[in-house]
């Protein structure tokens, strides 16, 4: 049977909505059934109506669906604004069900600490989709690395420049008001939380290390907008790598040509989403090794493929990915295994990986508002 | 309500059996109800419990299926070997069903009269997938030529270099014996019918230019198999531009970047599959413009995405926008209008795009067991 | 002390001239020293004082040159139009020095009897200058070729696609009338003389093997010239292997991404010349690995490269390796050695290589002017 | 008449030597007649032998060349280790020399006053060599921006990451003993001065902007050596523009992919050494328009190309670009014109930008050496 999910948020013409439906349902192991898409009834009604879901199964809000719904639910996905992430995901902890969040976790680490301590104790499955980390070749050069094929890792840089706010204000002639640009809804961070998190997940993903240590500069440009929209970070891990960490909303023209580069005493490898399907592996020499996705049966990458090499996947089969490990999860729960953390066992962001990536937004804030050269965290 | 589908063939460990199902349920539209996977017992039950097909209605072969299911479907999907396409497809219809035929049509043009007429009388919706036509970069592409930004089209190369055979040979040590390269089951031709047809398929989508005349020379090489795997074939269309079109399965390596160049008067574009999501655009003076995917809301190639530019799609997102057309004319004609050819009025090949493949493959056979240089068809 | 030479042909604003006169000099060994630059005198004039020539040894034409400076010079370079080649070249040999000449060695493969036969009999240096072959990448390609690393090649690929024609149409609004285009001086063929003899040069340079037929369609396009201006031949090479060589004049936006592709039994490999630093070997498996300039101080691209990998050398550079061996050769030939066939001992294209671009061409016209498939030579 | 050079320093098997002899004869306008290419009378020797420089102007060192031979020469050439700059170049304009002066300018800002107030005092020309800006692309791109098509200026990314310190430990087992990691030769500063004066001086030079303060993060890896081998920047610019600046020489694998990209409100450029022949324009909707070398006759680029665009020129010609003005203002110094600051009115890099990359690293070492997190300069 497949398992049962519900929405919360991200109807039509959202960005993430439509990608946490595809992403859940990609693999024909899930089935959405029911939700509250939007607070506006009529695009309510009229993502029911795109997805084929039952009118009768569409809520008001997150309260009616959960009190409806519960009992014929595995799990909620919940993709609205962030400021309400962390009542839902408690809700619905509550009603019994586990829950896959939009990142980030809350706008604030201390928010975390209820969820936190329910996952914990109720051990449901609970994912925060840090979702680039889904990419195959992307566990591939997790594996590398844990296998000592880049040796000892001394230089990390992960860039994740993208371009949409000098776009829309070119494009339309008027400075965009979202609520991704709000203090009231996203908290008091918007580059480092919308997509910094992203990337120091996927460093510390990759190399297995922690940073510890931020030095951070940050502009605020070309809005009214309090909150930063380019930040420049060099960074320190627990080995005492060095890093540079840097996303931007204004790079102009930039996509999003997310790039992860590790460097260690044996091999250098590179990565850039915008051509997801290989991995540079740079020999000292300065020789490169191209590696494509599921280049042997034996291959990481194999192992979180669909379909052959030289037939691209993308980014909704990545995050399909993540949905892959949790439904694995989810129907552990399901025949009565515990889940530590909201993912333990499993190859997914939990409770952990979120709060870790507010706490990284914290210290970032901190070294802005300061003077100290760098803020430990 | 979903569009209710089986498929026949397709099972576990076929390569376009799961791309068949995931691009056909991607936008939730369709839900996979029945089928008969495999012939083998073991196998046709394994897909059925991996995709969470109710066991009851898992048939041993299309007859018995389209004997229990007629009713309860709107269209049958054929991934099956290719010399069994047809017959399926003919009692398909006969069922009363709207049909999804893996290419080719057939293994011949004269076999394929009988669905065409049943096609024609029963005015139902028939797909043949040339799947690469449903890019939205070769959306883009088509749409800038037939607005005349490319001017008058005088050169046209069209490639689709595989290695599989070779890779199957060095990594295990031993030939190939796959169905694939048996003429028993996919007719007089492989290289030529497997990819060519996609080849031609996608040139004369592009170009909206028709070929006539084959100039071809064929390699037989490092196998058993009597069937080509490799063929080089000068073209000329309709409006004299000349063309080349190669594909090949020994070539070393290459992965399929399935590349098609056009050139014009006012420009040339290029595109290739392995980096779908632009389209280059090369002006006469030597500078290129890369167009991106949803470059802007009017782009055709918005029309044809699901997530914004810089979030990769791919294959099965391509895949899917041929189902997505299917779609739209399988709900037209479950209304009542009739669909004419298979597809008229709707954006994926259909019976003639279907044929045309099988006499495009006829003539290079022609041309490659006679001594003239040109054969026209 | 440099060796000295002259030119004849070749002034300020030919594309020839100035690459000459770079790559002869361009490692300290040879030095400009006279000339004959144009039949116009001011242009004459010109080049002179551009290039630092002593203006009483700059001569109205070759044969005042040869009259006044054979005993200062060493050799000549000749990059005049294709139809004067032949006379000057034999004049220089006779005058007692070697010859630099620039491709095709003339129009037809008759006239070149007569300087061949006086090279052979005076055991003199000749390069025709087929640059291309001078790429560092290239010739660690012919070195990855001949130890054995490809295994049995079965399958080449070579494009010279330009744009230039249309460039200059779309730019200036009028038909170009260049006497590249003119048959009174290339001869009866255009892109097949001018670029294709480079492409199939390359081809043999890299294999080893010999192409044995020719299977020709041309295009006469855009252009009152009679000349084919774009060609694309399917080849036979000596060992059964099949062949792509295209070039093109209407390519519309393309500069010049000369490109071969070889595909072995144990590897396939490209070259791109507008990336020129780089080999991609393709391993059968799907993987890819870029090899770079110089990447050991063994390698053999080591050899042909004067700064380290990671700073780009070019065209030029790659012309002046064909000149440094020639160098050698002309100072061995200075010392006593005989230098049979022009090149013999020296890795330069010499008359043979001359000749067989032009019956390379006249096989090309033939199969294009009969009804025969195929045609040999 | 060409004009005469010397070059002190620069023996074969170094880098620079060749590069320098190279990039200055490249356009025929000047000669190399003496020298003093090393201490080591062998290989002094061996590299006048190898260039054909008369053996009686080769001198033991700088102060016999200059005493024998500054009457007969134009300009010198410094390519000696860093701690030598300053002494020959006074020396050489006190001679009554031009001098070109490999970077950087001296091991500290200091010791450059008193050829700073030389070069004002004698108003001769004075090259110190960063090269880089040499590039026809990068003239291209400073002159979009100073067309305003960039609009303003925001965000800066230089990037310098080179891999050769981990390939020689790598490939030799050895740590490099060289004199470029020893503070007696080059100073305080290691990738900062060595590379990271290239960087600022691109990014300056291209944006037109002046960076004003910089926060840094060192890293001192897999050597004995004191000095840095590894540095983050942030930097400030004195338009507020915020920027990064990295350079590495452990960034194992790398060649030089020395990459720019710049970010304004209309556009954004990107360029990367290792393909130089383009310009990506980031256009704000996320297109990319990629601007060729030479693109049209009136192009920027156009100005600093020798050979059209489809024939990769590179590092040479860059670098000869450098020197090409420098010949022009040679040319005029001679004919009695002042050239103040070594540069003015020509189009490369004098004592003003010596001195000013000297003063950048000084304040990256003092911001490394204290606790503030911003260090102005």
């Amino acid at each position: 049977m497949k398992l049962k999910f519900a929405m919360v948020g991200g109807a039509l013409g959202s960005f993430m909505g439509p990608v946490h439906r595809i992403a859940a349902t990609l693999d024909g192991q899930a089935e959405l059934v029911a939700g509250s898409f939007s607070r506006k009834a009529e695009k309510n009604r009229a993502a029911a109506e795109a997805w084929h879901v039952d009118p009768d199964r569409v809520y008001e809000d997150y309260r009616e669906l959960l009190a409806a719904e519960a009992d014929n639910l595995d799990y909620v996905v919940i993709c609205t604004p962030n400021n309400t992430h962390v009542e839902i995901a408690t809700a619905a902890i509550e009603a019994g069900l586990a829950v896959s969040s939009d990142k980030p976790l809350g706008i604030g680490s201390a928010e975390c600490d209820e969820p936190a301590s329910l996952v914990d104790s109720r051990a449901v499955p609970f994912m925060v989709t840090h979702n680039y980390s889904g990419y195959p070749m992307i566990k591939e050069a997790r594996a590398m690395r844990a296998a000592g094929d880049l040796g000892d890792i001394h230089r990390i840089v992960v860039e994740m420049p993208q371009g949409w706010i000098q776009g829309i204000i070119t494009l339309s002639g008027e400075e965009p008001a979202l609520w991704r640009m709000d203090p009231a809804v996203v908290g008091p961070s918007l580059a480092t939380a919308d997509v910094g998190t992203h990337a120091l997940h996927l460093a510390e993903h990759v190399t297995g290390l922690t940073a510890i240590a931020v030095d951070a500069d940050a502009s605020y440009l070309l809005s009214t907008s309090p909150l930063e929209n380019d930040i420049n970070i060099l960074l320190r891990f627990d080995n005492d790598a060095a890093g540079i960490l840097t996303v931007s909303e204004f790079a102009t023209g930039d996509r999003n040509p997310f790039r992860i580069r590790v460097y260690g005493t044996k091999a250098g490898i590179e990565w850039v989403q915008e051509t997801p399907e290989y991995l540079i592996v740079k020999e000292p020499g300065g020789n490169e090794r191209r590696l494509f996705r599921g280049h042997s049966p034996d291959a990481e990458s194999a192992k979180w493929s669909r379909i052959p090499m030289g037939h691209p996947e993308g980014y909704l089969e990545a995050f399909a990915n993540l949905y892959g490990e949790f439904h694995r999860a989810v129907r552990a729960w399901r025949g009565g295994a515990p889940i530590v953390g909201g993912n333990r066992g499993y190859d997914y962001p939990g409770v952990a990986e979120g709060v870790r990536g507010l706490r990284f937004v914290e210290a970032v804030l901190a070294n802005l508002a300061g003077t100290d050269k760098w803020t430990e965290f």
